[in-house]
């Protein structure tokens, strides 16, 4: 039986010994998909980061215009192929073609290759550092080894390993990636590494910056991120699954930067209900509605207070998740784990509002789902009830009365994100001003009046948090340039002769208007003679 | 028997149900000291976190003017008090009080604690950045719990836990500190403890800011930097020590900081030895027994080509090591290590030049040491060989060509910093261009004809380097303010109300002169009212 080809040093060749096969599936019929993809074993890893580790060396002497060149023309190849990509992530993910693949994820993507290119070329996301009295001299630069990234299942294109946000930082910052695509969309994957090739070819760009492998054992994944060899990880999915990865790359000593769980809690402020109370119900069903509920993002937790706003607002959300249709699941591991929290949840001591049933139909779907729970239960048990799960499953926590809020905000784990909402006339400025400290310390990004879902590629965007939301509270998965510090290394320069500097550090100014931390100020001008 | 009290929460209290005591030695005479200190339990930990968990709290509505007055007062405190304290440091450490500690480490402290409150006022190592389009603002703010922090042995004033880098950054960075002074200067802790606490009650700064404990068994230390309202530690020592802490810390999810081990490689060019061997040999025995050979960045390892100059310059070397008395230890402990490395050294196969041996002596000496290598020996066992042993010890590795250089490069692990020395007149450039891109990748201060003893405090420093010389690549334990990062969480405000956000991210620059990336590029003014 023959497998897809995985991708090594810019060749497309057979795995060596694989372990084993696996198909997707079409989670709109259940089928499982034709084309057999190869589980790789040790002698593909081996190979992967034997190219890997060559494009470190061919890095040092490639101009960084290459790697600008390549992910422009990479972000060119995926719009020319954008049918053909949109039919395989469709068919792969049971996305909508329409408008999310189509016209929200592929431009998404194709956006943050173009700014990762951009990034490049202006270079300020160095932050270079010139101390012109000591001739001390400090930037950020790519970490000498090779990037490990694992893709999630959510977003076929935007955070896929071999072309989302994480493959967009590392290349940018100067390093070469070993992708892990994640199994559930693997001709996604392989398409997206042929347009990344082909961009290669034509950009004189090392062909070993990208190697793709769609499946490893998971004792495979362990080592491969305590690889001598290896500089760092970045990881986005379950966070038993991070947690393992890890433990074992703490071990070697090897950065990881997971991204791996997060429920997202939304207050809902008394004034705010009782001004608007429908409305918001409406903004929160189709917040846990977008993508079938299947975004790092979406809110699964929410703390109303039970006065007659509250509880009008309840009805109101508890009707829209009623009569909504369920949409289409990634595959039948969301499937089966919405089915599993759902008994966990009412074990816990939360009731069922709405839905709670997976769909009796080929396609891997499951009811539009909300519980609620009392406050006091929920104190006791926050880490359970506050639990991430995947789908349209929404918790509501019903305090008896605001005095509740701030012992509920306390008792969280570290998220990507909170919403508050409150009233537009000031009423709930008090309260607000009691919870946003204890909320603050708890997230990476605080919105008011606004639903998480929706993470813009901004450079103030922090699409991270404390633990165990993800693995550091400092740093960001969306945003560029911001992203790119994850992979870089601080480099000082100390007496260093100026001809031997990087091109970034020496007195004149590389580009003009790149910018630089001069003597305590940030100037995109030259060293100025006299200074030294 | 009583004990010396501890500090927790502005007052100086005795330790409760101590586990034990212990007394710090005169190194220049060997004699234990009189005064006697409290081994911490449980119960003084527990209250340590619960004074400065209410600091975190107090901290939220604490004027940063305050911080930057209590860091002011505090390096005022200590120079009103400098005879004091160089007295007793001098007594618990040997190091001498004049010039090093009363004219070089003293006002490296007080410079350190004032360019700490002047990052505090400037606000610039916040990094805002603002997205005045979307609506996203983000900064580096406190990470909302206290940093925990473990002093070295060998700089008593400007690494101590209660005084130094680490404890600057974390409190100018918005955090309390829990300090775990070293054992070896329990009384210089204390006195600056007693400096800190008047300046705190002069400041308005919370008098939580700061807890000392003087020792903790290990098990407790573990425990401590794993505790659920913990945000962070930083570690300066052995890297044992080390990596024990970090186990602990990682399997918690808490970032923990750690500065280990270094042995600060230096490469000495062919062309650089025959132009000016001589008095190259000199600058390094001069680097080599500076402060006793106890720095972080004291060069333990050297390669060279034995070509006629590199024979004349491991005889200069010689020479001066033989020449040279033996500086004072800063404990037992650090000279029963250099007894026992250059066994195990001289078992690896290096042999002894000079030295070699401790001191018959009440006082904590031993003899300047230096051994060497060849370089197959050394690539035979480069870790083994290329460990770090503080004190005036030094490895030569004697190439037999140029060519193996760059082999010997490959095999170094991460270390702090390295040097390279070559030729004035262009001939070792070809060398230089080899070895620098390997060299580069492994340190985090690279230095050109230059010992890497001197470790500058400037915003360009890299103070860092990769595991296992530290935990990260990115982050730098010296230099102000880019060492407040590694304290610091990434906060991001999405479609926050103007009058909500913190007021380095509000339209109005909060100073006039702090530095924000608005829109892409760096300023000191306001958000421009036609970019929203």
């Amino acid at each position: 039986m023959s497998f897809a080809p995985i991708l090594i040093a810019g060749q497309w060749r057979d795995a060596e010994a694989p372990l084993g096969s696996f198909s997707a599936y079409d989670p709109r019929t259940g089928a499982q998909l034709d084309e057999r993809y190869p589980i790789s074993g040790a002698a593909d890893v081996s190979a992967a980061f034997e190219a890997a580790t060559r494009a470190v060396i061919e890095l040092r002497s490639t101009p960084s215009e290459a790697i600008a060149e390549f992910l422009e023309r990479y972000a060119v190849a995926i719009e020319a192929r954008c049918e053909a990509l949109v039919e395989v992530a469709a068919r792969e993910t049971g996305l909508p073609a329409e408008p999310r693949l189509r016209s929200v994820e592929l431009p998404r993507t194709v956006g943050q290759l173009r700014q990762g290119a951009a990034a490049v070329r202006d270079r300020s996301w160095r932050r270079a550092t010139i101390d012109s009295k000591g001739n001390l001299r400090s930037q950020h630069a790519a970490l000498g080894g090779p990037v490990l990234v694992f893709g999630p299942n959510n977003f076929p294109f935007a955070f896929n390993a071999v072309a989302g946000g994480d493959f967009v930082a590392a290349v940018a910052a100067g390093n070469p990636v070993i992708a892990k695509g994640n199994p559930g969309h693997p001709g996604t994957s392989r398409v997206l590494a042929e347009c990344a090739l082909e961009a290669l070819r034509a950009s004189g760009a090392p062909l070993s910056l990208l190697q793709l492998l769609y499946q490893v054992p998971n004792e495979l994944g362990l080592a491969m991120v305590a690889e001598p060899r290896l500089a760092a990880t970045a990881f986005t999915g379950s966070r038993a699954a991070g947690l393992r990865l890890k433990h074992a790359a703490d071990a070697a000593g090897k950065p990881i930067y997971l991204e791996m769980s997060s429920v997202n809690p939304v207050f809902f402020l008394p004034g705010a209900l009782a001004e608007r109370g429908a409305a918001l119900a409406k903004e929160l069903f189709e917040s846990c509605a977008a993508g079938a509920g299947q975004f790092c993002t979406r809110p699964g937790l929410s703390f109303v207070v039970g006065d007659a706003s509250g509880q009008a607002f309840v009805k109101d959300l508890q009707a829209a998740f009623t009569a909504s249709a369920a949409g289409t699941l990634l595959g039948p591991a969301v499937r089966d784990a919405l089915t599993a929290n759902v008994a966990a949840l009412v074990r816990d001591g939360a009731r069922l509002l709405a839905g709670g049933h997976a769909l009796d139909d080929s396609r891997f779907a499951f009811e539009p789902t909300l519980l609620e729970v009392s406050a006091s239960a929920f104190l006791d048990n926050p880490l359970s009830l506050g639990r991430e799960s995947f789908g349209t499953l929404h918790l509501l926590v019903r305090a008896n009365d605001v005095r509740e809020l701030s012992r509920l905000a306390t008792s969280l784990e570290g998220n990507l994100t909170a919403s508050l909402y409150s009233a537009t006339d000031g009423r709930d400025e008090a309260l607000y001003a009691e919870l946003e400290p204890i909320v603050r310390a708890k997230v990476g990004r605080l919105l008011n009046d606004k639903m998480p879902t929706g993470v813009a590629v901004s450079p103030a965007m922090n699409h991270g948090g404390p633990y165990p939301a993800t693995s550091h509270p400092g740093f960001t998965a969306v945003g560029i340039p911001a992203s790119l510090l994850r992979f870089s290394a601080l480099h000082s320069y100390d007496n260093v002769r100026p001809a031997r500097l990087p091109p970034e550090l020496r007195d004149e100014n590389p580009t003009g208007t790149m910018w630089r931390l001069i003597d305590g100020g940030w100037s995109q001008g030259h060293v100025a003679a006299k200074a030294r």
